[in-house]
């Protein structure tokens, strides 16, 4: 009956286990319980019509009828906060009230309404559930029972531990508003996790890949170590003291440290967008929440996986461990490129087609193909959500620049709409869970414990990876912006989805509640707090994010000029240029010129002896558009170092410098007396009249450095 | 396992009975069904982890993980037909093919895909399904099975028929593409029939309303009636030729009449869009296709709430006859105020908040509210698709004038995707159906009866009903457009809908073979005869819609001119002018001003002593607006006779005209000098500088006419 009962899996299940029910619409529990029992009785009833005395017929046919009634209510409830809240939004925002976000907000309403559910509803109970059989030993996932000649089919709704038996009979209205935890991950994240793929801003973000790609693996990991060890060290104390009433193993820790460093700070990154503050730290903190939630899932599968062999089942196995890393790997690889591969074909489709021309159609391809990731993905038993967050990313970087002017707004249209309401709804399904949800474990310790290792986490990823980007980065990644990244460290949705998949052991139980509270408190404060935290950190705000080069930099300058580091940062940055470059060049050069109408001719780029396959894939419109050649929404990576581009016949070097401020000054300089060579440059990075002075890119002529 | 066992409702249940499952999205009946069942093994095998053998939890975690893979291959199959489906219709788009509509594409790859589902795939079968108690005499919906200690909550889904216990053995795949009945009703039919009301061309739809509302009412019950009765003839035969095997009663005939006459000429009308065909046409035959849809649902259900009292069930009982009626119009009606409540109170939302600068809020408001009434009409007993329906004739009749431009192309493109997508999820569901389907019962002389009583049912209704307009309409209804109305009868997603709704007893099989094969034949025979049918009809394509005066109208003028029958035409024209007029400008004085930002101020139109109630609600806009007073999508209703309108201090009239030719010729005439008297006119009418001469509106000045 509740969540957890649905998809009840200990701990140490296997990784493929974890998406049980599945796919894209078993929307809604109440409907998979109440709903699927009401059309049950109602259809034995009207198979039994003819025969069977008409009162039990007129009971059953009525009791569908209320059952169907309680579901369209308890729907209705939900629109009705989810309506309630965004009218209190537009308020909020037309008064240009910042402490509070949609978000924050959606939760109140939840609790409001669960507090209502929960205190103000008389407790109702199920009346026909009292037929008990006992027979065998397996519990069968169907049964056939005979009821004097007919039989009926019924199914497997979950095991109920004796001392709930009793409770089985427990308020109905809960019951109805209570949602099938697989909801959370099969409908309601995948839109919200392809729309942050989808609406990556892809040129601040490719430009910090190296650090969003470090925060979010290297990152989450460390925090999920960390986090899972102190809770490790909670837990112990706890069953000192006697506080822990059941079974709490150190995997649990681990798997709790895994499911609360997804982070998810809409409200601030919400805060930014309005607010226009400074790209770098807004790609870097949107990367790295879209991308480590990715890592979370992942990482959480991985974690249940861990399953020793033999009879001590709690102790340290190598074997199992790294089978799990190996779960690790094959998970988020075979996702990823599940995502990829799906995002490839849209692009090839909708480049040899003419769909364009009928919006209609590529936009209903576009939703099919990027929905079918999501299904490919999980009949492969890799994970969908992960997928669909790379399948976005490669929508946006490819397919977005075949598709029709409407087509891309009515992408993008239609995906923001369906994150803004499954988002909503999430959060304000989290407040209601707090009074609804049955089986609420609240112990204080863990929860003050709790807190203190999610800051602790936090800060022992993000201070020493930055200190260790830094050393790497061109332009530092400032205290300020530090203490933002840190400050930012919200839990939001993917941490909810996870956590309540499984709630059916006291320890499960135990983390739901606190994520919730987490969830809670960081939404509501830290969201609170991003406006007033932006201007005492000094971070900028109103930068317009194409023309992003301040006169003074001041985030970024603080680390500058220091000599040891700037050596081996030079080392460093060589490599991941190279790297960059490698990828840059490829991807300009071959990937897009096949995907997409983009890039320059193949016929230029491929070697002689492909010339009859070069014109196949090459579109025609590139050549038309060879001239001006620039793209929306641009991405050109020029992140580090120097950049060798072969266009056509012209040869362009631009040479990474170590000084920056004379670089950009004699860029400024050169700008003004825009010489010939210049423009070919322009042209060569398909920008034209584009500024090219972004504050990533270095772009210094050969002659000058010579 | 099939449709109809889920839904099981046998012939004379309570209307109200008929939406057993319901609401949103309970989706995937392969989910519901299969994923349950398998959420369930692999609940109950996490809970039993840490004391049963692990082979047994094995064995469960595998079949979970399998059945979850087979439920997303199901749904990419779905997707790969639809996909399929679009790149094909890009493609005859593309080359201007026109015999064939994507809707009949689908079919036909939905028939492929079913054949090779069915003949090509190994029949497999469920294990575990062979537990089985004997006991009690009632089937109950919820089950507590103790098995060794622990205890299950088992569901009931349905009852199995005897005959079909060895049969539960069937094929895995076919039960996994067989849907839940239910999901075409609470999933794909409401977008599809929001998005019909939502787009409805409302200025020739209103100019003809009187017709459409006749041929939707009058000529649906005909239809149903005359079907009925002739299929109960061709039953009477069956019966005497001994091709009958089980009951079908007389009120199974009306029933299968009922959702039979359910017309959907969507092949025929993209046809007409594409061609740009006559407006009114169009107007009269998607108007009575979108309300006949309506129609036939409530009258389906009120056929099914037929429930003689007493033993003999299946004589005419007039107690029980009048009970149908009253639920015919209770439903009907109460849907109808469902709808159009929703849709004012989004109205005056829309009007009295300015959330039209934020269009993600509006357009989200707007699909929230929107689903709501849907959800309303189920929870309070009506019929949710009917009550979409007027909710989006009211939201495109007001709301619309209130979003900003962004969401209003937003809500249309958005709806317009879902009803692409459901539509055609619908048709390729029948083509697959008819293979994947395990209990079709084909019966030669019923489907050939079948085909005849259409034929007959819809010549029955539309030819006197066309005569008798006729009578009535300025502007006569030719034969040849009788001719084209009689020939678009196609039948489409919603009688399918309604027949796969309850395909438990023998009779409704039967019903169900033989929609589902009047489906195809009308829409691939009739769908790919209408252009030919078109030009054969003499009717005229490439009309302007906001142009529609031909210089020579010769499908109108075919019964111009007739002495006895304008006479008494004059006196029908003037009982509905009158009508017509009385809701025109209670509408456009009162309605518009008040839920919109258009129409005259309400202090002009409203009585002296309310002046603070319609200040209070009269948009600041509307005086803005005053001098240009423009409606986009303008729908002013100027159908029949003479019309004044009282706008401020200037009083127009316009008088009907029986010279149609004089009229509009001294029109033309007029406009070429342009008087002052005809500004304010146009002014008055809201038009501005709209070309007045729609052919449906005659105006005269009262100076030409004196």
């Amino acid at each position: 009956m509740e969540p957890g009962d649905a998809a009840r899996l200990g701990p140490g299940r296997a990784a493929r286990a974890l998406p049980p029910r599945l796919l894209l619409l078993p929307l809604l529990p109440l409907l998979l319980g109440r709903g699927l029992r009401a059309a049950a009785s109602a259809s034995s009833s009207g198979a039994a019509a003819e025969d069977s005395s008409a009162m039990e017929e007129l009971a059953t046919e009525k009791e569908a009828e209320e059952s169907h009634r309680q579901d369209s209510v308890s729907l209705l409830t939900f629109i009705l906060l989810l309506t309630l809240t965004i009218l209190t939004i537009w308020l909020f925002k037309h008064r240009r009230v910042r402490f509070l976000h949609e978000t924050g907000l959606a939760m109140i309403y939840g609790l409001i309404v669960g507090v209502i559910l929960r205190y103000g509803t008389p407790a109702t109970s199920g009346h026909d559930k009292s037929l008990s059989c006992t027979q065998e030993d397996r519990a069968f996932s169907t049964l056939l029972v005979n009821v004097s000649g007919k039989f009926f089919e019924y199914t497997l709704k979950g095991e109920i531990s004796p001392g709930k038996i009793n409770s089985v009979e427990q308020n109905d209205m809960l019951r109805k508003v209570t949602f099938d935890p697989e909801v959370f991950f099969n409908i309601l994240l995948p839109p919200i996790i392809f729309h942050a793929g989808y609406s990556l801003k892809k040129r601040h973000f490719f430009r910090n890949l190296g650090s969003i790609l470090a925060y979010a693996f290297l990152g989450t990991a460390v925090s999920c170590f960390i986090i899972g060890n102190l809770m490790y060290g909670v837990v112990k104390l706890m069953k000192i003291v006697g506080q822990l009433s059941d079974k709490f193993y150190y995997t649990d820790c681990l798997f709790f440290g895994a499911i609360i460093s997804a982070t998810d700070p809409v409200t601030v990154l919400a805060i930014f967008n309005e607010l226009h503050a400074d790209v770098d730290l807004y790609a870097l903190l949107f990367g790295e929440s879209v991308l480590n939630d990715a890592v979370a899932i992942v990482l959480s599968s991985s974690i249940v996986a861990y399953q020793p062999a033999g009879l001590n089942t709690h102790a340290f196995d190598a074997a199992a461990f790294f089978k799990s890393v190996g779960i690790f790997l094959g998970i988020f690889s075979g996702s990823f490129t599940m995502g990829a591969v799906t995002g490839v074909v849209t692009a090839l489709v909708t480049k040899f087609t003419k769909l364009h021309c009928f919006p209609l159609l590529e936009t209903a391809l576009f939703f099919l193909m990027s929905w079918s990731t999501f299904l490919l993905a999980e009949a492969c038993g890799f994970t969908g959500v992960v997928a669909v967050l790379f399948c976005g990313i490669t929508q946006a970087h490819y397919t977005y620049n075949n598709l029709s002017v409407e087509s891309r707004s009515r992408t993008k249209q239609l995906f923001e709409v369906l994150h803004f309401l499954a988002e909503n709804f999430i959060f304000s399904y989290m407040g209601l869970a707090l009074f609804t949800f049955q089986k609420h474990v609240f112990s204080p310790i863990f929860i003050i414990g709790a807190f203190v290792a999610i800051f602790l986490g936090r800060a022992a990823h993000i201070y020493p990876l930055s200190f260790f980007l830094n050393l790497g980065r061109r332009h530092k990644i400032g205290w300020n912006f530090q203490h933002m990244m840190m400050f930012s460290g919200l839990r939001g949705a993917m941490a909810f989805a996870l956590a309540i998949r499984d709630t059916a052991s006291y320890a499960r139980q135990m983390m739901f509640t606190t994520t919730l509270l987490i969830v809670f408190f960081t939404v509501w404060i830290i969201g609170g707090g991003t406006t007033p935290m932006l201007s005492w950190l000094n971070i900028r705000v109103g930068v317009d994010p194409d023309q992003d080069l301040p006169p003074n930099n001041d985030s970024f300058q603080v680390l500058q000029g220091d000599g040891p580091d700037s050596a081996r940062g030079n080392r460093t940055k060589q490599e991941s240029a190279w790297l960059f470059r490698l990828w840059y060049s490829f991807d300009h050069n071959y990937l897009k010129p096949i995907l997409t109408h983009t890039g320059p001719p193949l016929t230029t780029t491929l070697p002689a002896w492909c010339g009859l396959l070069a014109r196949c894939l090459t579109s025609p419109q590139v050549y038309d558009n060879q001239e001006p050649l620039r793209e929306e929404d641009s991405d050109f990576i020029l992140t580090e170092g120097d950049l060798t581009l072969t266009y056509g016949d012209s040869t362009v070097t631009a040479n990474g410098s170590s000084g920056s401020h004379s670089a950009s000054a004699s860029l400024e300089g050169s700008r003004r007396t825009k010489s010939s060579s210049e423009e070919v440059l322009d042209r060569a990075l398909g920008i034209g009249d584009q500024p090219v002075l972004s504050r990533g890119t270095r772009l210094v002529f050969p002659l000058e450095n010579a």
